[in-house]
């Protein structure tokens, strides 16, 4: 692993891709094509065989064999949100490619096949729909709840994905004729959090994914005048929601788990009316499958009584959830080491963010590292990692690969 | 006072001016000329001498001499917000007809001089500013301020006016030749709120116009992912505005005055972001100067305590406020006196709402009688009040205002 190369990998991709605005690489658009283009390009450049294909689901596959068919899956995605950040997926494609050029380098097989991937689609950001690639080679995508999809132009996904050569029909086989061959995936990737950078670490393994659980809560009491309504004949929704807003952190941090109000509306809205309707959504995550649930339960609680102390009446529908997905234990373990040899922290973190990994870790082992984010952003044309971090990020990452790569998968 | 003779004037009037969509009578428009020539017909129609005028603000009068030139003015506004309702100014104005209507029958000139008076765009509904006419008259408009107003079609106030021979130039001199000669302003208005209906009462005194303080609070914290942020490193400005949301109403009760949240918005606005910005306004009401001003000190200190407590900063501007306005005590008692005559409560309410007696009263002693409003609903097609409790604050008002027309102002 040279980490200096892979920087540059990072440095030129964004010239092509980026600039002062933001990386431009949205999946299905002529943007991303470039992104591929660079990457086709430097897959080229390396030294020994590879073999490139995309799959059914569209996902870029570079491939070195090895002297077992036994594949070490490496990788994360090139496409991005509108105006987001030079590192975020990325990172995690240029340090696999390093990865498969060190390989390459080396003249001789390795032990075990190794792959390159670039996942199709993993931000959503045309289409909504996250994870589009890694979730249909994995098998968990729902095809039925894809089809409908449309962009900001009245774009349906299925024409976009067939411009691209994929059909929406066949892109659930994605994995089949490989997905028995992989013994593991393995994924860099940035924080996107600011723990390790307040803790001054450049790296960390990755424990697993958080679990989400996401309600809309929405509170109907009786819009009325601002002046000629006392306030013991009020049915305010909007405190109903406030009460919520103010309660949800302290059983987040007891549990351990996050909880984030970030989108509340108010009916009618304007400061001479008490709201008579609010609408709340509540995200809650946590690693810990039960101590999720005990959150969301303490939560159901407060909506309830917010509602019987303001008059108003409730009523919850969940939006959307996801069980956690905890890693490899034996490559948690392995990537912790990997962490801790280049300088950076010795306890795992748990993932706040979904990543593509957590699709690959229902099917096969796998696991992830972390880079530190400056200020925890991303998303955004201000997204950063310190290049020290980076460099030793990107280190426990090659440690990582290559153990694994001779080795297998850590029990 | 004949409240059936009037009953049937309101009900007229809706079916030329509303219906069931509401009340169709926004100031400056073909509509509320229609509505004026509805009070045109109405007042030639008296038996006796009557002269009809607008002055320099738009305000219509239609003047009864009596024995002294001190005149006794009664009115309200025939202006209504768009889909408004059938009472909310009509009442008062029909009320101020069927007086007249009572004097002009009388064959003989009353003790007094009688005006009704119709003032201009009370609700401010296509301009923005509300008591535009009745402010002209009492010499508190500002010119500067509303020259520069605008409609949603991008009409100028000033051009709108000329239309209307109003001169913006000259409207604030509407009350100079008048306004020496009035010795008391009465105003009959539905209450717009809840208390009457609650306490099975069909009428009160109004003991005077709440003052209001009214700010924009914006937090700002740190926007940052939902998922990412670990909740002892959050700076989230929507759980800080949730506490104002929360503590306000505890204030303004232990002061018996009102606050309202009524409008909020949130920074990015989305599930998977805590807020880095909230803005939240805050309307604070109380009929008492002293009470306001501690209500108002105590929320600066929740604010002030909500953004440290959440890491945030915070700004405050204020975007309106008034002094209460304390209506003549001696009106006050004689309209309780007729209300309670005519079965009504005992006890005067405060207005929460502002009206134009309040502009009126700055310079003329003023007071007014509340109907009950079913459910407190207006400014919406489905205002409305019982009849019986109509008859009644008819009633009422029609005894205040003929004791005052006979006897002047009581000390």
């Amino acid at each position: 692993m040279d980490p200096a190369r892979a920087i540059a990998d990072l440095r030129e991709l964004a010239a092509r891709t980026g600039g002062p605005d933001g990386a431009r690489r949205v999946c299905w658009t002529p943007e991303w094509e470039a992104a591929r283009a660079f990457l086709r390009e430097r897959v080229a450049s390396l030294g020994g065989p590879v073999e490139v294909s995309v799959d059914a689901a569209g996902n870029l596959w570079a491939v070195v064999a090895g002297r077992s068919p036994e594949t070490v899956a490496l990788g994360s995605h090139v496409d991005s949100v509108p105006a987001g950040g030079w590192l975020d997926g990325a990172l995690g494609v240029v340090a696999a490619l390093e990865v498969l050029r060190g390989v390459a380098e080396e003249g001789s097989p390795p032990p075990r096949t190794v792959a390159l991937v670039d996942w199709a689609d993993e931000e959503g950001a045309r289409f909504g729909r996250s994870l589009l690639g890694s979730s249909a080679f994995a098998g968990s995508l729902d095809v039925e709840a894809v089809r409908g999809l449309s962009d900001a132009e009245g774009v349906t996904l299925p024409d976009a994905l067939a411009s691209y050569e994929v059909s929406v029909e066949e892109m659930a086989l994605a994995g089949v004729d490989r997905l028995d061959s992989l013994c593991a995936y393995l994924e860099l990737h940035i924080e996107q959090g600011p723990v390790l950078e307040a803790e001054e670490q450049p790296c960390a393994a990755v424990v697993g994914c958080v679990g989400v659980e996401r309600h809309r809560v929405v509170f109907t009491g009786a819009a009325a005048h601002a002046g000629t309504t006392p306030m013991d004949r009020r049915a305010d929704a909007g405190v109903a929601a406030a009460q919520v807003m103010v309660g949800l952190p302290e059983i987040a941090s007891r549990h351990g788990g996050v909880s984030t109000a970030g989108q509340l509306s108010l009916e009618p809205g304007i400061a001479t009316a008490v709201p008579g309707e609010a609408e709340l959504v509540v995200d809650q995550r946590h690693l810990d499958a039960g101590a999720l649930s005990a959150m969301l339960s303490e939560a159901a609680l407060l909506w309830e009584s917010a509602a019987v102390s303001e008059n108003c009446s409730v009523k919850v529908e969940r939006i959307w959830s996801i069980e956690p997905v905890p890693f490899h234990p034996g490559l948690v373990r392995a990537a912790r080491e990997a962490c801790v040899d280049a300088g950076g922290r010795d306890e795992p973190l748990p993932s706040g963010a979904l990543h593509d990994a957590a699709e690959l870790a229902r099917v096969v082992p796998a696991a992830m590292v972390f880079s530190s984010s400056v200020g925890g952003v991303s998303h955004s044309p201000s997204e950063d990692t310190a290049e020290a971090d980076l460099q030793r990020a990107l280190v426990a990452f090659g440690t990582l690969a290559t153990r694994v790569i001779s080795d297998g998968v850590p029990s």
